[in-house]
C-alpha cells in the first residue's frame, strides 16, 4: 500500500465503490493526432456505462446533463426541466468512478518541456506543466460532457487541484474525502492524469495508472475496467499475427504473475509504446497486479465492445468474452 | 472570520500575496447572452495582469504557456522551446491569485434547476448541479488558457474539487493548501465561483466574492482589485444619469461604513440585478468591506480601462483614478 494510502484512514470508505474504470488514452483519442477525441469510442462506452448502471437493464429515455453551448453553436442548449421534475430517481447505480489517461491530449506539452522530469526552476518546465494542465483538463470537460450527456451525474475532479502530489514520483498526498464525499452525493468523479507537485522534483506527472491503483486501495471496489484499444494483454505486440490474448492472469503475495489461460510455453513480450511519457503496456500490467493482490479482479478488455459491456456490468464467465482478467491467486 | 477561515492554522500561509484579483462575471462575459466571453475585456484583463506582475513594467516578448489547439483549428500549436530555455525566469512577480464569476456561464443552469437552493433528491437539482459546473468550468478552462497566452503560469482550481463546501450557505470547509503550494511552486491560482455540496442543503452556489473574502482571511494580501463593468459603486444605479460615483468608503470595526469622498447628503441606492443568483452589487459591498475590516484594501473599477492597470499595480493614488476604494477606518 502506498504511503499516501496508509496515511488515510477515512471510515466513509466503507461503503464499496461498485467499479472503478479506466477510459485508456489510446481508446478514447485518436493517439496519432494532436488533441483529437475519438468520438465515437467516447460516446460509445458514456452509452456502456450507462447500461451497466441501470438498475432495469433496458433502454430509457436519456435526459442529458450537459446544457451548455458548444462554441461556435448559435443554438440554446433545451432543457427538459419538466420531465427532470417528473422522475422519481435517475434509475443508475452511480457508485462508480472514471480515470481516463491523456492519450493525445498532454503528451506533447510534457515531452517538449520534459514536465515528468521536474524542475520548477526552469521556465520551459513551469511553461509546460501549465501547457500540460491545460491540454488534459480540456479533455477532462469533454469526458465529464459526454458522460453528462448520457444523463450520468459526472463531476470532473483534478488532481492537482484535489491536492495530490508526489514525492521522487510516488504519491504522498492524495486525500480521496471529497471523491468519497461525491460518490455518497450521488455523483460519478473524473479524474485524469495530471501534473502534479513533486516534494522533490518540484514537479512529475502523475499517471492515470497510478490513480487507480489508489484509489482501489482506498474505495475497495468490487471490480476494476481498464478499457483499451486491444482486445486485452498479449504474449507479444498485437500487432505480431502470431501474438495471443491472455485470458488469465493470476497475481501471487509477492506480486509473481503467472498465466493461467492460456498455457503458453514462451516469455511474456510486453509493447511499450516509446512516445508514451508515463509507460505504456509493461506499467499497466504491473498497476494491475498490484490491484489485484489486493483481491479486486482488473478486467482489460477493448472499448466499444460487447466485450467492454459485460466487463463494465462485472460479468465476464461467458464463454466468449475476449479480454484479460488479473486476479488474485488466493 | 468565517468558520472555515478559524479552523485554519496553516503556517506556509505567513507568506503575503500581493493581490487577489476577482474578474467580475460582468466585466469578462456578455451578460445577455448564454455563455458568451467578452473576449477583448478578457485579453486586456490579462495583458493588464502581466504588466502589472513584471517586474520591468516595460513590454516584453510574451512567451505563450497555452500550447493547446482550438476546437475545429487545423493549426498545431507553435512552442517557442529554445526561447524559454533562454530564459532565466519568467521576470514575474506571480505573487498573485485570480477568482473570476461565471456572467453569462452557470446563471442559466443554476437557475434553471435551483442549484442554490438544495435537495439533491430532486432529479432536476442533481443534474442542475452537474450542468452549472460543467459551465463555469468551461469559463474558467477559457480564463486559464486566456492568461496562460500572455505568459502568466496560470493553474485551474474548481473550489467544488478542492473539497470546499458549506453549511446553510456559510462555508465550512475550504482548505487553501493547495492554493498556497501552488503560490510557492510560483502558479497563479484561478478560482471560480461553483456548485459545492452543503451539509445542511445537500448543495448550493458558492459565489466568487465569498471565495474572495475567504482567501483575503487566509492570505492577507496587500489589496484586493474588483474588475467590473463600471467604474465602481454609485450612489444609484449607474445607468441613472445622475448618478454620483463613491470615490472612498471607510469601514469601521463593527462594519457600518460612511463614504468619505464625495460628501453626500442622501442614503445610497443599490442596483441589485435580478437574475443574478449570488447577489450582485449589495453582495459586492457587504464582501468588500468584510475584507476592508482585516485591513486590506479593496478596489473596484472598471475593466480594461487605465484605472484598472493602476488599481491591478496597487496605484490608486493618482488624482484623476476613477474608482471606490474601500478600506478600514482605522
Amino acid at each position: 500500500m502506498s504511503e499516501a494510502a496508509q496515511k488515510q484512514m477515512n471510515p466513509t470508505a466503507s461503503r464499496p465503490v461498485r467499479c472503478i474504470v479506466k477510459l485508456g488514452g489510446a481508446a478514447i483519442t485518436n493517439k496519432g493526432e494532436l488533441e483529437s477525441i475519438d468520438e465515437e469510442s467516447l460516446r460509445s462506452s458514456c452509452a456502456q456505462l450507462r447500461q451497466a448502471m441501470s438498475h432495469s437493464g433496458a433502454a430509457e429515455k436519456v435526459l442529458g446533463m450537459d446544457w451548455s453551448r458548444r462554441i461556435g453553436d448559435p443554438a440554446e442548449p433545451v432543457v427538459d426541466a419538466e420531465s427532470f421534475s417528473e422522475m422519481g430517481g435517475l434509475g443508475l447505480d452511480t457508485n462508480f468512478v472514471v480515470v481516463h489517461g491523456a492519450g493525445s491530449f498532454g503528451h506533447f506539452q510534457a515531452s517538449r518541456s520534459g514536465v515528468h522530469k521536474g524542475g520548477l526552476h526552469s521556465t520551459l518546465v513551469k511553461a509546460g506543466f501549465v501547457a500540460t494542465r491545460i491540454s488534459v483538463t480540456s479533455l477532462n470537460q469533454e469526458i465529464v460532457r459526454a458522460l453528462a450527456k448520457e444523463g450520468i451525474p459526472s463531476v470532473g475532479m483534478s488532481p492537482f487541484a484535489c491536492g495530490w502530489s508526489t514525492k521522487q514520483r510516488n504519491l504522498v498526498s492524495a486525500n480521496a474525502s471529497q471523491i468519497i464525499q461525491s460518490l455518497h452525493a450521488g455523483f460519478v468523479p473524473v479524474l485524469h492524469g495530471d501534473a502534479v507537485l513533486d516534494e522533490s522534483l518540484d514537479c512529475t506527472i502523475l499517471s492515470g495508472d497510478v490513480i487507480i491503483r489508489h484509489l482501489a486501495q482506498l474505495l475497495s471496489p468490487k471490480y476494476v475496467v481498464f478499457l483499451t484499444d486491444v482486445h486485452g494483454v498479449y504474449d507479444r505486440p498485437p500487432t505480431d499475427p502470431n501474438a495471443v490474448l491472455l485470458k488469465e492472469i493470476e497475481v501471487d503475495d509477492n506480486g509473481s504473475w503467472s498465466i493461467v489461460k492460456p498455457a503458453l510455453q514462451k516469455g511474456v513480450e510486453i509493447s511499450v509504446a516509446a512516445h508514451d511519457t508515463t509507460g505504456g503496456m509493461e506499467t499497466k500490467i504491473l498497476e494491475a497486479a498490484a490491484i489485484a493482490r489486493l483481491g479486486v479482479d482488473v478486467y482489460i478488455t477493448k472499448v466499444g465492445t460487447e466485450h467492454s459491456l459485460r466487463a463494465l456490468k462485472g460479468d465476464t464467465s461467458w464463454e466468449g468474452w475476449l479480454g484479460t482478467v488479473i486476479r488474485s491467486s488466493k
